[in-house]
């Protein structure tokens, strides 16, 4: 059985394990106060080219993006999302856990429109409606998305644009960045991210570490406080070096983190093909690690025996839209066959 | 100036006061374990058919909406109710403010459609979703809805069967239901919602009272520990009695309630029956005490210089679709000359 | 049947239901945007010396109170108050239930100390707790309190000094303010009241309304969107002129206010000098309308065949410590029937 | 620099790792539905003597407590906790920010009294109380306690046989609970505890883990959509299978979780006998791992240089209580090293 499930079914590069060895018996300060931390983030804040920024780390996504909401949100003010984000859909509705509503957009390929930001904002601002609707402050919006497409660099600067003038924060939802970044049509960068942004995260769970997200506040004003409210939601680790050694390890010379997603591309990219070639439609234009091809519904059993992955949505009656997911892990040799198998079904 | 803006914008059934005057100085007990609120409870549920259910009364309907969805629902569940639902759009967000989130569907002109709550239902339970998204467990409806149009008891019905179908509770937000109960093309009754609905509020505020809604449980599941939530919430009011006061009134034997609903139907017609001789259009099918004529933008600030009414959507680039409201208080002579006026834009 | 089981079990002063009476039929837009309660705010802040306050008029005590800590918190911060504080202790965890925790000190008769305010906040805010402890960010504080103290003027200069030294709201619950006001040991004004606090409330409900409190925020940052805050937790009245109208007579030239409470005062003082004559101890010194007699455990039975009263707490084996409250409507013949049955006890 | 601090400053066992490294490039299912949690959660069982138990595995004990908290009690419901306790002092507010109190009660040695919990609940479940006070529902006790302490088996009986007949459940923190089942005056055992209490972990972090919490419900009711509570509040790890091969290597043949915990506790008795053989006053009579001498202000400093260490507690003007913590990776070197350079103070 082989899984293009998720990326987050492998376990991590094998350096990291090899530095947790290494450094297993060295005691260390609880909470993320500690040196390695302190040095992973400075590593990132290079990387993003802001050294004024301020970074901390949490274990999961689903935790990042509600700690962001927490940190953000005063009790009427709103998050804004597309319909299709994972806070909106599938985070069991961690966000309104936090007494927060998320405003759902429709927008479009996965991606938020500035246009539709600014109409709901328009309208709960107006006189008559002010103080009956929620007040959005922030946006939420996923790179790559939950369809696997990107922002190009003039949509984000467009959404930006809109967030800066209507007093919106924007957070991006990093939990693939890696993939996004190194994906061949992709024309931002984390200097881009950084500016563009008040908040995003650098995900690490899927991009060859144990366990990790990083959150970078480029806006101090969403970063007051955060560590007491990280604690009060159960998301400090105890032995928060764990998290500074693993993205030491991922941002430091060898740069694991961009080697491994342009592996995953280059495997996205084989298995594209080989679809395509099988005449097989796309669910969506392929840009990252993420493939939804549409295939026959009497062919999912079968392909079930064998392989791991995830059913989208109805594509019609009879077909049915799935979800590939490759990583830094795949191997060449599972793709040749996955490629192979689909030509059979 | 005439308010048609809302009806909440007039005072109280002089009986009511003049029953206040009566019984000003008579010492009460607080929080409502009074008489006058056990008699009230009583008259209401003669009114429902439904001996067994329990009554509480508390001042406002965003205090009933959330008092409602705060005790059925434990931490993961959410409520559904139409996109254009109180609760979605007008209530700052109170649902989520407890913790729960709002899965808003489309349905239709108003109201809730049976099929969609099914599918959003199957989606969230199915065993790779289950976990990750919210559970829902409650579905809201407002009667008349927020459109001003009514469910048929037969698609009170259908609603009713697929909520209990799949274990989710039936609640109906009420707050103009004398409105509903009166208007000419309904047929359902107070003791068909009792059966049908598993909660549903009794609105006092817009029909005759100062304030107050009552809420009706006839699931007791649902009423377990309500006045401990009642109080938590801040919606236990210290003179209890003064809302057992105004029901008794408005459900005894003048049948308050409902002489000032047909009174506000009787007006609306008279209204509706203006508009539509003047040939300007309706947003929606007249039903109840609400009023949707489209208008063209430049009429609104004359009109506005001598009556308050709601703008309700943009209806396309040169029109507005406003909102006149009729109460148990509108004078007839109010409505001719609004009538009149109207000939005159 | 006479209760002196709380100040609440009052209809409300003559004079507001004739108002009331007078102005049914007048229209009024919704939710306090209306001209009565622009001119009971004005009054208030007259009455207070602050001309620069902001006024809201909510329904009831729990209500005000928590929308105030929802108001002033940020997620990881706390409120302090006294172990014997309402929102301690009767309020059903409302306060908790917004997300704060109450951090409850000791305090001395009721009242809130310096010293232990300044204690728990120099240690939660050092560098080994400040991430892993709730940060106080208000004192909530009762006057008078409910023990019926109050404090002197020299006792809340020195609170609203060692507040202001380490950065923390304070907060008064005025549900009797009236009683402490106008009680004859007090040294305290409104405008002292508005110059300590950066908030407080002025309670209607207790002091001659039907029901109301008036909220006044001398401090800017807590009243930002307060609207918003009010209609998101139920608890913006519709019909809020209701709560104009009430203080507009309360406050008005009459000071119906103030004479109301001056009786209740009187009315206490007989009370007290006749249970002092039958040699019946106090569990507190008497100070404002509440009196809190020790009896025999065999007493309450007989006694409470004729009179309403509250159960405070054991005072030894045998002994009990209950709690008689006057107002504005009690009664002088009811006075003496009292003291004539406790002397034949 | 030696840490003495906490037991969280270690690593892990190397054992872990080794697996850790042998497993990394298995693919496995997401979120805790795999195998090696399966196998995990078995081996616990096994210990508990509890096969219907229920395990679900958590990164850390902040969490652990907020979750139970949230899927044990209603709205208006309220934990009840020593005021020494972890939830009530070192969480930030974590278990009011799910919405409900904690109600502290002073307890004895950090243990609480099951007299004080009969008290408080019967006093708020009386009539007059009733709606106006939250209502316990679940008791927290941690085993040890934050003083190191222990419940003995009768002390334990005798508060699980309170809460049964009160109605509340029993949960046990068990962040550090191996040091306490291995302590020599220690006379309770997994299957015991298992027995006696709802809910308890079984904390890793502290016992050879890098992560983990193991919570073990035997009550079904309190398990109900536990994983679904967990997704929501961001306590649900993308590679779930990290936490159970933790545990299958804590809890396997091996038995390192006792091993080390009996390290720790023979290291304690060593450290505990060289303080006492200086004549070292000792805040808390010496159980598990935590030890808590008293020193003059002055010998603070010094110890600094070398010793990392928590001050505890003032203990007079000029003395203060400091805690040092031994833990599975302890050297006796170390100990020796404190011991002596202890002497020369």
């Amino acid at each position: 059985m082989t899984l293009f499930t998720n990326d987050y079914c492998e376990g991590a590069h094998p350096r990291i394990l090899e530095i947790l060895a290494e450094t297993n018996l060295c005691q260390q300060p609880g909470y993320g106060a500690d040196e390695v931390c302190a040095e992973a983030a400075a590593l990132l804040k290079k990387a993003c080219g802001a050294p004024q920024a301020e970074v901390h780390f949490v274990v999961g996504g689903t935790q990042a993006n509600l700690l962001v909401h927490t940190a953000a949100l005063r009790p009427h003010q709103a998050g804004i999302a597309p319909a299709s984000g994972h806070v909106s859909t599938h985070e069991t509705g961690a966000i309104e856990a936090t007494g927060h509503k998320v405003v759902e957009l429709p927008g479009k390929e996965g991606r938020l429109l500035p246009e539709e930001v600014r109409a709901i904002v328009e309208y709960n601002r107006s006189e008559q409606d002010y103080v009956h609707t929620v007040q959005p402050r922030l946006c939420y919006i996923s790179f790559p998305t939950e369809y696997g497409t990107l922002y190009s660099r003039a949509q984000l600067e467009a959404l930006s644009a809109t967030c800066r003038e209507l007093g919106l924060y924007l957070y991006m939802d990093g939990a693939r960045l890696g993939y996004g970044l190194c994906a061949e049509t992709n024309d931002l960068d984390l200097p881009a991210i950084a500016r563009l942004c008040d908040a995003f995260t650098i995900g690490g769970t899927k991009l060859g570490a144990l366990f990790g997200e990083a959150v970078v506040f480029t806006n101090p004003d969403l970063a007051r406080d955060f560590r007491c409210i990280m604690k009060q939601r159960g998301a400090m680790l105890a032995k928060g070096w764990l998290l500074g050694l693993q993205y030491k390890a991922l941002f430091g010379e060898d740069e694991l983190y961009f080697t491994g997603a342009r592996h995953a591309i280059a495997m996205a990219g084989v298995l594209t093909r080989g679809i395509q070639a099988l005449g097989i439609p796309l669910l969506m234009p392929p840009a990252t690690n993420q493939i939804f091809p549409i295939l026959p519904n009497g062919a999912l059993p079968r392909l079930r025996e064998k392989y791991g992955f995830e059913v989208w949505e109805a594509a019609g009656e009879a077909h049915t839209a799935i979800r590939f997911v490759t990583s830094w892990a795949t191997r060449p040799e599972s793709v040749k066959a996955l490629c192979d198998d689909l030509a059979k079904l």
